[in-house]
């Protein structure tokens, strides 16, 4: 590897999508399993969403959540209850029809007398289950609101899969809760929107648009759907999260009824909101670069890692007392409100190869340390937010004290770097001033244009509409679709006075973003 | 609640399953789910499992595993692969053979035309798909021993079940590793066993006996299967946790391959192990009484609550002053490593009723705070693990300050008393001295007499086995299961020399464990 190429195979102006299949390999995410549909997620992968899971749990727990556990089979009578959301879900799910295999001349087949009597569904989603079970826990208004969290794995059929975007199974936490009534219930659904959004931002280091689907869009089920929505370095937006306010409808469907004060039966109303490894994905596109990918450092496995230089030669165990020290050092101080991990790579392989497999990971400092570095206290250290000068990996060094002191910092410096070069893309890729839909159509170019390869960085456009519904709405969407383009959402944050609609022209209600999306 | 009756509706003495179902609903810890042979975890009983989680998960990361996930289900002709695999887990699998519903007259049926090419198999366990991965990454011996471990839920078709014991989906973590031989492996199996004995003795304050299964109790596919057995209450034997040495049985199936030092290709020895949610039922099981769960500290969810006494008076609020400023003083103290969980309970109910559901639900240090603690800077506490004397309910007083630096220690304190009545109990139930199967029958009495209330306490038998195999060994377990009897284990800690044979007079090699067991 030469300093002036890339680590990469290809690189993002190349060919974005095979860009974001080497990054998940080389930077050793996931890999395809032999599982139609379905990933197998490494160390290095599965380190990361520990680390989501860890600090997003953090936030759910404050914000008064129980965790629990439900089953992942649902029967299909209780999918057949909620009619939005049967026509939302059918067409897409594992069903478990046996329930054991047998040997027949050798051979283990599915033993048709072990047929169900009731199919079961596994879990594409667990509002049905969970609220059967909020049935029989809710009682009186003084069990209201209940909040409830599960961290589970979920299976939605999928055709077309992509690693970590979409996958047949998929790791994700789903919160549930039940109000007493529509404020309390409405209120719930936008405060989780908001953890997502803080979330997304602090840990993983990407910033994030909040704001409401459009009615075409929403969660089979919902009133509302809102949802983040992040920008990736080829400008397409990808859906990181998902708040929902579901009304009496699951309520209704699962007869969630409470005593309240006055002692009548009410229906309490629901929210369901969720996130998965999906964001990993929004991760890698958001701050990975042609050298691979660049962890913000607070979702870091190794947020330091020590290479020592070794040749072979006497000196060698001196380097590495220098760096086992150095590392035990670091871990004694704090960075995110935890101890520091660093490690000391002492694999029997090259020191470059080394190197390289850590800046294709995205380890955030990667410490080159040789026996001049040991004998003079020093460190030589790589940023991994940024790596190059003028094509060149660049290193700096710091008397040993001085880094060890300074680590907390310089993983706080990189944590905010990234996420104001992502801010600072996300700003200057919003445009405005589209007014109509041929403007869209110049804007965004021919759907055919983006081609495998992945289209040119577009960005997206942001425009008022009058809020069509039903068929006025679907003729919009059909009208979009055809340019590839679907309405991200709302924004929360909205003008005082909006223009015309883009579509129709007609007075405007609210403004909209448009783009390409995942 | 009268404090000289018991909190349970049943007690132990009086029929032990019951009393078990008993604890289970009114500790909250899970309930029966509409889903056949699966539960809910509710989050009482889940809070329990986190804490277990994060425990288990830094010793399995202390001795070098990395976490990863795997596919949910697994190819058919996966499991076919390996034939001893394929007979002990064939007749119990849940199979997935379609991948979508549909709407025929309103109502939602699975799609025949969406029958899948191969069945899946919902895991069971997962040593063919993790051994697959392994076939990939393992080249060369630098790349092993490969250490991985998985936190997962697998499925096991049950028709008989029981909340935690015995359920069609549980969770657990699994841990798959690959070495370059038979020596490495087996270190490794061995290693983790006494993890798990470690972990079950300091964590859950459960005393077990760590052991080789017999062959005819092996892991299907497995060279040697070890065990950890904890007593039960009721005598009987729980097998808490397995670790097993597969010998290359896997290696071949699923071609885990590596090129050895001298270049050429040679078969890696692989070993699994794994513990569930098992363990929660041994833990209620080894340490509830007859007014509930009582939970070691190191896994309560809340360690310490603290009721105040409110009457809807005035001076009410000074109570709950005074008890919320008590606990962010006990907050910032620690007690096994992390900070201590406290929490006040201000649920609208009457605080008789907040004293039982946490006697119930076994929180160590249960707090009444009333007016006169309040201003006089007292605390009034209970210890769940002795909170009665002549039948009755005691407490002690502590000044405020006292109690809060001492704290941590009545915690420690809790947690080793669990430990050493649990441990008295055990030592004193493993008898000596029955030398035949007369004397066996003897002792464990007529296997009508196990009957629904469960039986009167026995405890567990040791003797000295020929240790026989193939058709030998199945006539003595046909002999044993009569008596609704099992061989648990062969402990690791064996005499110099042994007697004779229990079973046939010859000379005996070892010492094995005689009991019922769940």
């Amino acid at each position: 590897m030469s300093s002036t190429q890339h680590a990469l195979p290809v690189t993002r102006a190349e060919n974005f999508p095979e860009w974001y299949q080497a990054v998940v390999r080389d930077a050793d995410m996931a890999e395809p399993s032999p599982v139609r549909g379905s990933m197998v997620i490494k160390p290095w992968g599965y380190g990361v969403w520990e680390l989501i899971q860890r600090q997003l749990d953090d936030r759910i727990k404050e914000t008064g959540h129980d965790n629990c556990y439900f089953p992942l089979f649902i029967p299909l009578s209780f999918i057949a209850k909620e009619a939005q959301h049967v026509e939302g879900f059918a067409k897409e799910m594992a069903v478990v029809t046996h329930h054991r295999l047998k040997n027949v001349d050798g051979k283990l087949v599915v033993d048709p007398e072990a047929k169900l009597e009731e199919p079961l569904v596994v879990r594409p989603t667990s509002e049905t289950i969970i609220g059967d079970a909020m049935s029989r826990w809710i009682k009186s208004y003084r069990d209201l609101p209940l909040l409830i969290n599960q961290w589970a794995n979920v299976v939605r059929w999928e055709m077309r899969t992509r690693l970590f975007l979409r996958t047949s199974e998929f790791l994700w936490q789903e919160g549930h809760t039940a109000h007493v009534d529509e404020a309390d219930a409405r209120e719930h659904t936008l405060r989780m929107l908001e953890v997502y959004r803080e979330f997304s931002e602090t840990v993983l280091a990407m910033p994030v648009i909040a704001g409401e689907k459009p009615e075409n869009e929403r969660f089979p089920g919902a009133d509302n759907t809102y949802s983040i929505e992040a920008m990736m370095q080829d400008g397409k937006a990808l859906q990181a999260g998902t708040s929902h306010y579901l009304g009496t409808h699951f309520a209704e469907a699962q007869d969630i009824r409470y005593q309240d004060k006055d002692g009548g039966q009410t229906l309490a109303h629901t929210t369901s909101w969720g996130v998965s490894t999906r964001m990993i994905g929004g991760v890698i596109m958001t701050h990975g670069d042609d050298d691979g990918l660049r962890l913000p450092p607070a979702i870091a496995p190794k947020q330091i890692v020590i290479v020592p230089m070794l040749r072979d030669k006497p000196e060698d165990a001196d380097v590495l007392a220098y760096c086992r020290s150095l590392r035990a050092d670091l871990v004694k101080q704090s960075a995110f409100g935890v101890a520091i991990r660093a490690s000391v790579d002492e694999k029997p392989i090259k020191s470059a190869e080394k190197r390289w497999n850590w800046v294709r990971r995205g380890a955030p400092l990667i410490l080159e340390i040789g026996p001049r570095d040991a004998a003079g206290g020093q460190v030589t250290y790589m940023r991994r937010d940024d790596l190059r000068s003028e094509g060149k990996v660049k290193s700096a060094a710091l008397a040993r004290d001085a880094f060890v002191a300074q680590a907390p910092a310089l993983l706080a410096a990189i944590q905010q770097t990234l996420f104001d070069h992502a801010k600072a893309r996300l700003a200057g890729a919003i445009v405005t001033g589209v007014s109509d839909m041929a403007g869209l159509a110049a804007f965004f170019g021919a759907a055919e244009e983006d081609d495998d390869k992945g289209a040119a960085f577009k960005g997206w456009v942001r425009a008022a509409w009058s809020k069509p519904t039903g068929a006025a709405l679907d003729a919009v969407a059909a009208q979009l679709k055809a340019l590839k383009l679907t309405i991200r959402n709302a924004p929360m944050d909205q003008p005082a006075a909006v223009g015309p609609c883009l579509f129709t022209g007609a007075p405007g209600v609210e403004e909209i973003l448009i783009a390409r999306a995942y």
